[in-house]
């Protein structure tokens, strides 16, 4: 195990957040607040950081297994260190409670454990939302400058392969997709602000909001979330906007190339939409009769469909009093999550697509064993290895998600708040149903409940083996 | 496709249903009752049966297709008849009620739409108790001597491979094993009603109680199932015998053999007895404060335990009253399930230590790519389509799962009642949690959702293909 190249990572990861925490603190002195929280913590990130990354390692070949414990460290300790200004200012003061909202924010949950979020201060508010931005773009940076799409393996069965010249150049190249796509995103986000502004949101609150969408996150900075602004236009703006940022995004790079063609051809971009088409269609149909005209459960039905599947969590309407069918269609949403390659988390389409494809191929295969099906998808062929490792990480999920509950369980609340809390913090969504529901928190739960939710959430956002492998002894036994 | 040889097949098992309703018919007798609902049934069933069955077809060659559909439409035809003497009867008047309690009896499930149990006739009691004895038997019967274990496909694609004589000798050699697995069947369940009687139950009791033990059914003859006789010695009797019905048959083969090294050396008889203990233990020292001594919860946990686990579904206490934790632990007992090759249902401890290590050898692969490793299951090497089958099974039962959730969400009762009624149904259990507890029934709901039960309880126990091809069009497509 390369632990000097792992401190050194974790360590200049930790100076980015320094750098990074200098955006709120700016905000604080704006609104005329004490950035005083903020300035220890990054003082502390600094002193740390330092520490930890004094100077690069002469070996710098890192391993899969290096690679899934940065990945794995990072995340959580920039969330411990994350946490720290909401403890130093007492706006949160327990620990615990600030661990779990960080984790929230970075993981692009939205979960909130906070009963009356308008009490925070401008620059706590700021930090909240732009954690969001940043877990956002660091899934974008992560995943495809050092783990290249969702399949981390691939660029570290390559470095454990190739560990010469020819790594180097493909590193350089993943981080030159990064860096356009990371400009997409921040484009997006920018037209998004001058959207919001235009429909009349103060630019705080826009700029606030488009943190949130970006990342696909669903922090509000009002208790009823977007319900607040009362408008049709915010309503639609943000619920399109979560829609694109649950996209993959290097299908906009396809689109800034010109290449329509392969955006058309997309099999996951087509039952994405189309996913989202039943779902509204089917919720706006069952909601009908609470909101009197079509047009008016057609906005609900789609802000909702589109906030939950992208793993968003805004909300504009409190679905704990839809009828039980429309909230099934909505856990259900949790759970197939976003497009992959994209902000939004869940299983994702394309997994769920090919995990169902392979089902049906295996249906097949008993009924003519003669007949031999490939398994294709997006046109290609699919591996072994690939489905393998799918089939894997939904076993894992699961008994992620089994193990989850039962810890919840403990706190004797109802199965559908324990459930649902696992599910809205394992698919970084946000709100549940229950009394973790949108007009609900999680501040109910017991620290062990809030820590464990908080694991999920960091499961959830890196795909659960960096998480799993953090905690499993046989990473740090010798080989 | 050689429809001859499937209306042959399934017309003599009209013909067995026939001559095994005679039993009841002689019940109704003994008890001064009315045997004319039974006859006229039994006239039906000959009718039919013979007409379908009137000659051998001269070519006999079946592949995996026609078994599947073979399988598919016995047990939905043998359901529907099955339930007729009930609505002739007037005992339960509506069919699809009758069809649901028919079916729930067939797959050993034990749901009931009774609300009174006790209203119903000596002769009904039989018959419906009986029915869990023939679905027990006749799991028995066709996976053994159809389908060998639990792999459909084996023998189907033996048979698809090796059309000739090999086949025939193949089939023989399986029916043999099939009959020396019935007589320990059948052994075991007169010993249960040997100390059953001895216990101080009567005969009839004993005997409706043996069917539903032996083929972890699990239907009661009295409103409050077990707890109604009040006696530890009862429980115990009954919660020891449902977990060794719970128990893959081939073991005590081999222990009849006195082959104890087999049955010392089962890797999925130490999950199985493991999974027990963990969770009788927990559950025990959780309602612990609810019955005083630990003796006591121990009894109540066993018991519990032991007909959740075998997908039995008799309840000596109403869970729905224990603490949440315990109400997980049985909920996820339910889907874990028994051992394959026994009477139980669920996804089966084998499938889900399988899953398990395979998930866990994609982690270690991921940590360290050059390190192959391979799965190792009862000793031998698990083969790719072995996995890859129990995978496509689970995603299957998974998809499976979820729409049926999404349609009793129609129904609009609570979403407890609505996922442990799926899970109950699908995993052949009966008692649920909500409306469908231990002291509920399944009467609530409506049709569209007591049918869409139905064929969830026959997928469960036909583990999940059978039933989706019979419904697959592409099933009926020429090749």
């Amino acid at each position: 195990m390369n632990w000097y190249m792992i401190f050194y990572t974790v360590g200049t990861l930790l100076k980015v957040e320094a750098a990074l925490m200098l955006l709120p603190t700016a905000v604080s002195l704006f609104y005329g607040e004490s950035p005083a929280a903020f300035l220890l913590t990054i003082a502390a990130l600094l002193a740390v950081g330092q520490g930890m990354a004094w100077r690069k390692p002469r070996n710098t070949a890192i391993y899969a297994r290096e690679g899934f414990l940065i990945v794995g460290l990072s995340w959580t300790l920039m969330s411990i260190f994350g946490a720290m200004p909401f403890v130093i200012s007492g706006e949160i003061p327990r620990f615990v409670d600030a661990f779990f909202e960080t984790v929230s924010g970075y993981t692009t949950t939205g979960a909130s454990i906070l009963t009356n979020v308008e009490a925070l201060s401008q620059g706590m508010l700021f930090w909240r939302s732009f954690t969001h931005w940043v877990g956002g773009m660091g899934v974008l940076v992560f995943v495809l400058a050092v783990l290249p799409k969702s399949e981390a393996q691939t660029l570290y069965i390559m470095k454990a392969e190739v560990p010469g010249p020819t790594c180097g150049k493909l590193v350089a190249r993943v981080r030159q997709t990064a860096l356009i796509l990371y400009g997409i995103y921040l484009a997006m986000m920018v037209i998004l602000i001058v959207l919001l502004v235009l429909g009349g949101m103060p630019l705080f609150d826009s700029m606030l909001h488009a943190f949130g969408t970006a990342g696909t996150g669903g922090f509000g900075i009002k208790s009823t979330s977007i319900a607040y602004y009362n408008s049709a236009y915010v309503d639609y703006v943000i619920g399109i906007f979560t829609m694109l940022f649950g996209v993959n995004f290097n299908l906009y790079y396809y689109l800034l190339l010109g290449d329509i063609v392969s955006v058309y051809k997309s099999e996951e971009l087509r039952w994405y939409v189309g996913i989202i088409a039943i779902a509204v269609g089917l919720i706006a149909m069952n909601i009908l009769p609470q909101y009197g005209s079509f047009l008016n459960s057609l906005r609900y039905a789609f802000f909702q469909v589109s906030s939950i599947i992208t793993t968003t969590g805004y909300t504009t309407a409190d679905y704990s009093l839809w009828p039980s069918f429309s909230q099934t269609i909505l856990v259900m949403l949790m759970f197939i999550g976003a497009m992959a390659g994209s902000t939004g988390g869940g299983v994702k389409v394309s997994r769920v697509v090919v995990l169902v494809k392979n089902a049906y191929r295996e249906l097949c295969a008993m009924r003519s064993p003669r007949s031999v099906r490939s398994l294709k998808f997006e046109g290609k062929q699919l591996d072994k290895p690939t489905i393998s490792g799918i089939q894997a990480f939904f076993t894992a999920y699961v008994v992620l998600f089994c193990l989850s509950i039962l810890v919840l369980s403990l706190d004797r609340h109802d199965h559908v708040s324990n459930l649902t809390a696992v599910a809205a913090c394992i698919n970084n969504i946000g709100p549940a149903l229950g009394i973790c529901g949108p007009m609900g928190s999680y501040a109910p739960f017991s620290d062990l409940s809030k820590l464990m939710l908080s694991f999920d959430m960091l499961a959830g956002r890196l795909e659960i083996f960096p998480m799993l492998m953090l905690f499993a002894p046989s990473t740090y036994r010798k080989h």
